[in-house]
């Protein structure tokens, strides 16, 4: 239960957060949904589903989110929210309890989590009895399971509470997410906007310290484990803002015409954004972007190196759904890596792999193998695409479906095997058919699912992959698959 | 070459029509698109591609289309276009070339097609030449092929047009296209505003003799020839008017608060349109819908068969991704099937089956085939799913794709053999694996383009189905695939 001072965040956070639901919201710009979440204690929406996005970011935040709580009407102008006839307004305490996505009025007593305090420092081990337990109960599971279990995590802060959970390396690291804090939205922004490729380069030479150091704290953090960082992901124009005072003045910082701004703004949007350009085909137009980002893994990497760290920088290639997508992003990475290493005389171990978040590349995965060093499913984009369902828009039929039977889980939490596992599963057999070393894991929310878990180990992935605070969750996942798929021997043996 | 009043269409469309690329646009209201496309004797646009929803829409009907004519900029507010240091305004003369995609200024002398003019009934068939040698070459084709060759037709003018062109029958009725003349859009409105079933029940007896009137007439222009219908399928908002003059006037006509319909279209609105709430989620949602155009089809079947007609309706339930999506729309079909022709006292011979336009779709198709009479391959959504690539966005990087090599050709023009021709070619084994005799088609654009129906030939299909206007490629090139098919036989037999 967690305890919130109603929507505490920052002002100019707040008229966007209270005035759309989080659903639709989060993706047309996702930055100001992120930051609202990173500012708040707890997050209540009227809309959305458990597996929108604001609820996928503030779980993997260890955050308390109700969400889709569709008795209360926000009411933005009046900064408040109405529900059974009562009114909250800004301000004012309330608290929620995550389990049962109950909403208290007032400033209940809530106690922090045992296992959480002791894994974020602020309690020792010794004095905590739960914890221990829980630490028994996962060695357990540690020493049956098969399956790795990495985190999804982008900051070095996130990276350490994922390694206290128990994570074996990372398996998603968003790049994107680096650029949403402080200053670093100017740069990115000014990137955007620029007119040409010098003016590109000139924003993207302010990132490339940011983002360096960013990556040698999480190689810090994860020492001797791999970490998967996937280059940039989503579409441009979620990193603008869209009108009101911010356009304003950003318009002001980049000395633009507001006029100038916002025809940048509305030429970048998109009638389908998740389906629209992004993931490698905006390394493909802006190899600008792929190439700062690479030299920032391989700079961080040798200055992690230099340092006595064991470092394991996995780069992943995003929405590829053709092997010449992945040619082009991989020569580019190639010939940085020969630059940068080259340049400071040092060695590091890296691997270039793909995301198989398409169709076509789990259909085509036997070519795209012959380039790639790994799999990562995408469940939650490949689930989009395999199903035809937007996940932020699914809300208004999708738990009705699952009401009356018609599909037997939301397939957002539970992998549907039938559909998508067929498509892994395919390459899964011709990836390996071509490259019988590669390694297969899966970075969507489903890697914290433990029916899904259970599929990933049947069908023999190497890894599966999750927010921090669902480690624990598939470790003991993976552990029962390991115990179910190997009884059946026992039985037989007598 | 087509000359065009610039933009005389009606003052209520010319704002939109000038004042936003087509591609998005169409999208976002494509009704509004469509109608600026009924009324245009041309179609220019500065934005979008040879795929884009305008280009396809004004192809089916036989219009000049030039889209993507970057050089010219519409300046909405003045009405006008500025090229190369020139303006167009409003009242202007321009004339189009489609075949070269040239634009000339002023009312160039044109001459009608002697082939579209024979088959409009414009012209006699003896006094052609032209006509005649077309029609002997396709004689020849039509002795040759395997492949049947159906069109893509909404109204029974285009039935006929598309009759006239040697289509076999109607692979693709798309109702929805009935709702945007006249009045119907007002009770297609109604419909979506109601606030519960029996104010959409209403509103959907009104449209219900309207579609069965349309449903006889096609029936009447295909006597004795197969017509597929495909149930509703774009998502709600595409129908409702989005703010200014327009929203206004339905508000008034609906007898509501401007604001209550405001509210009602910003709820419908998605982030992702394409993967949205449409297809046969909505007639799960909303039963009558289906109930309403279920009865419509079978009132004019009975209709026309006591006529004298043979009729053959085929009813396509659209944008399956599981099994029980199917049986659910299937269900409702067959009751009200049994109400209209067991109350009319009349049999009508007639099919349900499905559209395969997911990913999931066909991957699950031996389960779907169980209960399914057809599959109808959707290639232009299926290429969206499979690439995860929206057509209305895909302007702004695919076009370098293809001259870069990325892609040996557009996928929305050029069926994708090896990811989306892999998925069909699986789905027709699966399908016909549980069911011989499964009748099995294609209904994207691809079946007008050359090379895609060769393939269609190869992998076994039984139709193909296009624009009337590509019906004779289509013809031409089903013969083109039966004789290169036919060829290493001979070389073998000496």
């Amino acid at each position: 239960m967690t305890s919130a001072h109603f929507l505490s965040v920052r002002d100019r956070l707040l008229r966007a957060f209270l005035s759309r639901e989080i659903g639709p919201f989060a993706v047309e710009n996702r930055m100001t949904s992120f930051d609202g979440i990173v500012a708040a204690r707890a997050v209540l929406t009227a809309r959305g589903g458990m597996t929108s996005h604001a609820a996928v970011v503030a779980r993997g935040m260890g955050k308390c989110a109700v969400v889709g709580c569709q008795a209360i009407s926000v009411d933005a102008e009046h900064r408040r929210f109405d529900v059974g006839g009562e009114t909250v307004s800004e301000g004012d305490w309330i608290t929620l309890d995550g389990a049962t996505g109950k909403v208290y009025r007032g400033d209940l007593p809530t106690t922090p989590s045992e296992v959480v305090s002791v894994i974020r420092g602020s309690r020792s081990a010794r004095t905590a009895p739960s914890y221990q337990a829980f630490a028994r109960l996962l060695g357990w599971a540690d020493e049956t399971r098969r399956l790795k279990v990495r985190a999804n995590a982008d900051t070095p802060a996130d990276a350490r509470i994922a390694r206290g959970f128990g994570a074996e390396g990372i398996g998603l690291c968003r790049t994107e997410h680096m650029f949403f804090e402080g200053d670093r939205i100017t740069a990115m922004r000014e990137m955007i906007v620029a007119r040409d490729e010098g003016g590109r380069r000139r924003a993207l030479a302010k990132l490339l310290p940011i983002q360096r150091a960013d990556f040698e704290g999480i190689f810090e953090a994860m020492n001797g484990l791999p970490v998967t960082i996937r280059l940039l992901d989503p579409p441009l124009h979620e990193f603008l803002p869209h009108g009101g005072e911010e356009s304003k003045l950003l318009a002001r910082t980049l000395g633009m015409q507001r006029a100038d701004l916002s025809r940048i703004v509305e030429s970048l949007r998109e009638t389908n954004p998740m389906l629209g350009h992004r993931g490698c085909r905006l390394g493909i137009t802006y190899p600008e972007i792929t190439e700062m980002q690479g030299r920032a893994i391989f700079e961080a990497a040798v200055r992690a190196k230099r340092r006595g760290l064991d470092v394991r920088p996995e780069i992943m290639v995003p929405l590829v759904a053709v092997l010449a997508e992945f040619e082009n992003q991989r020569d580019i990475l190639l010939d940085v890596a020969k630059q940068v290493l080259g340049g400071m005389g040092e060695e590091v171990a890296y691997s270039i792999g793909t995301m198989i978040e398409l169709p076509r590349a789990a259909l085509t995965a036997d070519e795209i193998a012959t380039k790639a060093d790994f799999f990562s499913f995408g469940t939650n984009d490949l689930t989009q695409t395999t199903f035809g369902l937007s996940r932020d828009d699914a809300g208004r039929f999708l738990p009705n479906y699952v009401d009356r039977g018609i599909l037997p889980d939301d397939p957002f939490q539970v992998l549907d095997r039938n559909g998508v596992g067929k498509l892994i599963g395919f390459a899964v057999s011709a990836g390996r058919s071509v490259r019988p070393e590669l390694k297969v894991g899966i970075c969507g929310e489903h890697g914290g699912e433990p029916r899904s878990v259970k599929f990933c180990h049947t069908i023999g992935l190497d890894y599966v992959s999750c927010s921090p605070y669902r480690v624990p969750i598939a470790r003991l996942a993976a552990a029962h698959a390991a115990l179910e798929s190997s009884a059946p021997d026992k039985t037989r043996s007598p």
